[in-house]
Formats: C-alpha cells, sequence, structure tokens
C-alpha cells in the first residue's frame, strides 16, 4: 500500500511496489485525457530550497496535468522561508495547506528529517549529493519501457562516476533485476566509489577508461555531465570534461538496439548530432520522467481514475 | 454587502460582517468538497513585495481549493515590479488581469493607497509593522470554535507585546465581543504600548512579568517569537528570547480547557514537547487560517455555493 | 493555419491571419465564460529570463482563463535554468512537459534560436531591444476595437522614438494597412531611426518637436516613457524625460474622438489628471493584451471553443 508513504530514497520501495507505479505510468501514457481530474481538489507543495528548474517542472507539470495545483517557492532566500523556524514546524505548517509535498533542499537528510515530521506524504527532489529517487524511478520507467524488461542488460555508465549520485542510485536499482552487468566507462579521478562496486558480485562489473573497447557490448549506455562543481580545479576540470564525449563516429560500432540516456541538462558529453539518432532516448526519457512523477503522486495519495 | 469591498485592517468590517465570514468558513470545513467550483474562472493576484511564504501558502491555497486560479511575484525586485511606476498604476493594471488581489509590502499604508485606485478588491496581507487583518481573522475564527464563543474569555498574550502587530490587532479586535479579560505577560522592555491599553477599561488588562503567576486563571494563551528584527542590540535579543519559554512543566497548572496559540513561525518560545499537549491548537489555527481565507474571498468577490 | 506555429516577430502572421486572430479576441471578449474550459489539459510554460511582471501576468492570465495551466520562472539566475545547458536543449526539455511556451529573454535572437530547436509553439515576450510582437498584437486590437477600423487614421507617436522597440513595430505593423499617417513628435535626441523612415513613403509621415503643433489632427496618440535605461548620462535624462508630458490642458485642443494609448508602465508622461478623461484608453489597452494573448494561444495550440 503506497498512499501515505514518503518517498526519501529509491529502496523505500520494494520491487513489487516500483512495478505498480510503472504499470500506472504506462497506463496514464496510453490514454492521458482519462486522467484529466483524477487530483481535482488536491495540492502540491512544490518546496524547492535551491534552484532546480527541470524537476520542478516535471513535478509541477505531473501535478497540473492530474487536474491538481501547485503552492510554492523555487528558491529559498533566508527571509523568505523560515525566519530561524526548525523543518519540523515548517512541513507541519505546509500540511495544513497541502495534500503532498515536494522537496529539494541543499542539506543532506533534510527531507527525511522533514517526512519524519510531517503529516502529509513528502518526495524527496535531491538532497545534496545524495539521493534523488524520482530521477531513478525516471531512469528505471525508460529502460522498462524501451527495453521491454529491467532484466538481462549490460548498461554502461560513462562520465563523472565519483560524483554522479543518479549514477550510484541507478546502480543500486539496477542491481535488484536479473541478470544485469555493469561497465564503468571513466577517467580514473572519476572511478565509481568501492562502496558502490562492494555491493556487486565481482563477475557482475567491468571496468575501463576506454568508451570505444566497450560501446559493442552495450544494451544501454548511459551518458554523464562532468560538473564543473564538482571540481576544486578548473585545470582538471578543462582537461576531464572533454574525455568522454559521445558522437555518430562512436557509436558506429554499437548496436542497432542501444538505447542512449542522459539525466540532463547535458554540457557537451554528447555531440548534438547524436540527437538525431533513433538510438538517443534522453528528450523521451524527460518525457517519461513527467509519467511516473503523475503515477508516483496518484499512489502517495492514493487517488485512482475510478475514485 | 462585503461584495466589492476591500479588507485593509481588521476593523474595517462590522461585527456582523465577520460573523458572516466565520459562519462561511465553518460551512467550508464542513463540507470541503461543496466548494472545489465556487471560484472557477476567477483569478487572485498575489503580491508581495515582500517575501512571506506562509501567508503567500495560505491565500493561494484558498483560492486553489474554492477552484480559482493564481498569479503573482513572492518578492519584489525592482526591475520586475514597477520601473518607476505607481502602486495605483500598477494596481489598476493588475485589474485588468485578475479578479481580487492580495497585496504584502513593506511600506505601511502601501495597500490602502492601492485600494482607493483599484478596480478588484484588495485584501492586506500585511504592511510594514502596520496591520495584519487577516491573522486577526484566523485568530478570531480559531476563538469560536475551539471554544465555541468569542465572549467571556481570559486572554493571556505572552513575548513581545511592544511590536508585535498580531497582539495589537488582536486586542483591539477582541475588545469588541464581551466580557474579555486581558493579561498581559512580558518583560518591562517589550510592555504593551500605552495607546493600547488606552483603549481598554481599567479593569478589563492586567499586566506581570511572569507567565507562572498568572497561566492558571488564562482560557486563551497566545504566544508571540521575539523578532531579531525588532532589536537595534544583539545583547538585549538574547537576553530576551528566551525569557518567555512554554514548557509542559509551566503548563502543569494552567486550566484543562485551554487553548495555546502561536501566528507561527515558532522560534524556541514555545518547547517542541508542547506540540503533543492536546491544548496546543497553532497548527490547527494555521488550518483556519486557510480556510477564513477561502470565505474572505468567496465574500469579496460575492460568489457562493449556489451561484 | 496558425496551429503549431511559432510567433517571433510582429510581420511573420498575415495580415489575415492577424484578423483572425482579432475577430476571435472579440468573440471572447463578448463571451468570456464559453472559453472557460478550452484550455483544459494544456500547459504554458512561461520562460521569463529576465523579469517582466507586467507581460508575465498578462500570459499567465491568459492561459488560466482558458483553463489551461502554468509552470515557469519569473528570473532566470544562472544556477536555476541552465547550468550550461544551450537554449536549445532547454526548450527541448520544456517541450517534454508543456503544449506552448512564451519566452522572454534580454539577448536578441534567444527566442528565434528556441523556436526552430522546438516541439512546441515558442512566443517571443519580447528579446532584449529587439522585437515584443503580442505588444504590437495589442495596439492593434485596441485601434481596431476602439477605431472600428485598422486603416485611414492620423497616428501620432510621441517621445522615446529612437530607442522604443514598441513605436519601431507598431510603425511597421501599421503601414500596412489603408491610408495610415505617421506624426513623429520627439526632441532631436530622441528621432526615430532612419531605417524606420526608410520603409514609408516620403508623404506618409511628418516630424515634429511640438506636441502642440499636431495635436489637433491626431486621430490616436500613441504615448511611450522615456527609459531611464537608455541613457548615458543622468543629465540627459532628467531634461528629456519631462519634454512631452500629456495633461488636460494640452488634450483640450485634440479631437473628441482621439484615443491615447500607452504601452505601459508610465512613469510621468502622462499626467494622472488625464487618467479620468475617455480619450484615455492606456488601461483598457492593457486589458486587450490579456484577450488578444487567449486568442494567439488558442490559435497556436489549435483549439476551439466547439472541440
Amino acid at each position: 500500500m503506497l498512499k501515505g508513504r514518503h518517498l526519501i530514497e529509491p529502496r523505500d520501495f520494494s520491487l513489487e511496489e516500483l512495478d505498480q507505479i510503472f504499470s500506472l505510468s504506462e497506463e496514464i501514457i496510453k490514454d492521458q485525457q482519462a486522467y484529466l481530474d483524477v487530483c481535482k481538489g488536491k495540492l502540491l507543495a512544490s518546496l524547492f530550497y535551491e534552484p532546480s528548474t527541470r524537476t520542478r517542472f516535471s513535478f509541477e507539470a505531473a501535478m497540473l496535468r492530474l487536474g491538481g495545483q501547485v503552492i510554492g517557492f523555487s528558491e529559498a532566500n533566508s527571509s523568505s522561508v523560515s525566519k530561524g523556524e526548525s523543518i519540523g514546524d515548517t512541513i507541519k505548517t505546509v500540511g495544513c495547506y497541502a495534500d503532498i509535498a515536494v522537496m529539494r533542499h541543499p542539506k543532506e537528510g533534510a527531507p527525511l528529517l522533514a517526512s519524519k515530521k510531517s503529516y502529509i506524504p513528502v518526495i524527496n527532489a535531491g538532497d545534496g549529493g545524495h539521493q534523488h529517487p524520482t530521477q531513478t524511478l525516471t531512469d528505471l520507467l525508460t529502460i522498462k519501457i524501451l527495453k521491454k524488461d529491467l532484466s538481462n542488460h549490460t548498461i554502461g555508465l560513462c562520465g563523472d562516476l565519483k560524483f554522479g549520485r543518479t549514477v550510484h542510485s541507478l546502480v543500486k536499482a539496477m542491481k535488484r533485476y536479473l541478470n544485469i552487468n555493469f561497465v564503468f566507462i571513466s577517467p580514473e579521478e572519476l572511478q565509481i566509489p568501492d562502496y558502490i562496486k562492494d555491493e556487486l558480485e565481482e563477475n557482475q562489473y567491468y571496468e575501463t577508461a576506454s568508451l570505444d573497447e566497450v560501446i559493442d557490448k552495450l544494451d544501454i549506455l548511459y551518458m554523464t555531465r562532468v560538473q564543473k562543481e564538482r571540481f576544486f580545479n578548473e585545470e582538471d576540470y578543462l582537461r576531464l570534461k572533454d574525455s568522454y564525449i559521445l558522437t555518430n563516429d562512436k557509436l558506429s560500432a554499437a548496436k542497432e538496439d542501444l538505447i542512449i540516456m542522459h539525466p540532463l541538462p547535458r554540457v557537451n558529453e554528447i555531440s548534438v548530432e547524436v540527437d538525431e539518432d533513433p538510438r538517443a532516448v534522453y528528450f523521451q526519457q524527460a518525457k517519461f520522467g513527467m509519467f511516473v512523477r503523475m503515477a508516483l503522486i496518484m499512489k502517495l495519495l492514493g487517488v485512482d481514475k475510478n475514485a
């Protein structure tokens, strides 16, 4: 039963609960008109303590497309939100006005803390470098729909595997499915942390610094951005950011049914020419992100098409 | 007739008009579903020239829960609102787009000025340290619902009584009802101003520096925050902010049917342990604030459940 | 066919297409109730990379009054929108969530660039000093409704004719109609540029520095603000900003059926006393701006009252 629950980290939900969310997502995609009013009279509080336009848009569009409404802020300056108030008091007050809350916060653990005091479901929309569970739901739904199944894939993850929270979450989420092989593609400085690898079987992953070496073996290629803000040093950033740029040329060796994913925004790690390739699915992925959030909101509110 | 009127200060409405608003609030609380569409096609302009997330959320939630819609800003920077425009021109232009406006402004008198030029009803959502009439409506509704009546109470007001606009308005509003006794509890530096006391009968109030002395006599205890921004001097603030902290221990002497109110946000003047006490009603109070704003908006727009 | 098209500059639409938009605007004005739900289930992305409260309100009110919904931002700070993302990627992502986008941008050409990559219609809501086509639509609709016809007028344009993008667009738009005479009224420093005059017949316009000289000949007087931000020099600004202030006294010589227009906001170029004169139509003009945007959104989305 998902009604009334919170989503703070990806593994808060069982595989079966995830399946319910994905099934509902697919039903919504098939017949959006049927869901135009399911959240009528419901209010989402969109609490973005740090700006993230893309994630905010995705959540707000999700709620509005279900016939619900939105209150919120897109950036917290000290004067507006708290005047020294605790996050527990804030979420309790928000719970007087809204039926469900989405929270993005620069501090790790803030959404968890809020959920413990909250009268209403809280969804973590990213807390520092920590968790971003609806990105993981988005990634899983994309794979489920476009590859028909969440099991039996070889997934390449390429770019910044050290700091990339999206990648860490996806690895943890995908290893719950059957027969998944991971290929970690990164420069030495940005390799995936040991604590992630420690959760995998030894023969379940392969590490390399060369995309060319492995591209023909992949079913899924998950590209990530090398974020400037992760570097202490301009020089290192400039040298590494261009290391793993996907081009049509590189793609010529890849499988015909490869899918190329990216959490967006991209800077230059995927050449614009690749956008025309039917294997490039990152904008579809963004759209699936909205649909999976629609399903998530419905489940946590416990509303239904025929209710 | 409230249709088309403005609400700039609490005493703009007669006791009878307040009663109409409170009655409608109670009807809405009983059957929210019946009001889901009463403001369909109506637009609220939410004009927050200074940030106040809590008040803004309350108004916007109120309008959206009536089926209306909202346009607005949550913080005015010089470039966005005016380019040198007068407040009269601004409200006239807003009146071309919206059906009703809520205005929060750092300058005393700005909402009054706007209302004089406006084509549409203007609600003052706080102007400097001056007025905040919908907080007063919230307080009155809370007392009316939880104490069954607005007459015949002993009300303790505790904390910053010198600068607290909320307290001043509540005293002025409550003294219109029968048999109300006020107990002013504050350190000497933060005593209630003479001009407020001058409006009361001499035997209608009692001043003390000790909460313990009077807590057993109170029907209502209204706690307030000691706001840092009111002090010139860090030292004075630090010394006084902790003077009047409500704890379970202090409460052991209080009446069983006491209600503890607070306009929120709280800093530390009510210990978190008190939240569990059934006499603590400040989060209910926040919720009543949304309902009274729903009723207010309906009355000023002249819309009705059966219209 | 306007469905799916973009509006980047005023002349993107033929005279016939403009006529369709104006006709629909007039129908909406006659019976707003009939349009309350025509955009139900549709989402407008309101992308204001620089603040413009008035224009944003007008678009958002337009969409909401059609039963549609809005996501957006009102000011882009570097962290929120892009993290280095191209405008093409941004508009493609927005197109995953929304059905139509409005873009205000400080850089000339940004909306055009966006439209070339977009999956959804893009409306330019102002790009630098360049274009602001919906202001021009507003001006044309105002003239069409209040003067019954877009042909056969003598139009005076007064104030800053050098930098005023609104004026340049209006001149270009009006010269497509029959028998239009332009009177350019400005100090020497702020005269209309040659490249605008070069598009007119020599006997189609007259230049003067004196409003008094020509006011009795005008059917339409379009006043503009002298914007401080256009000047390098405080002294020049102070001297010139008061040069052309419209007063009741000046107006005594004008025709009885003159209409006085202004794109707003006004500073002091029209004296407040003039607001009471029935010939002052600038606030009506603002309202027409909302209606013409309602019609525009409907046409670009291809929705209809009976659809």
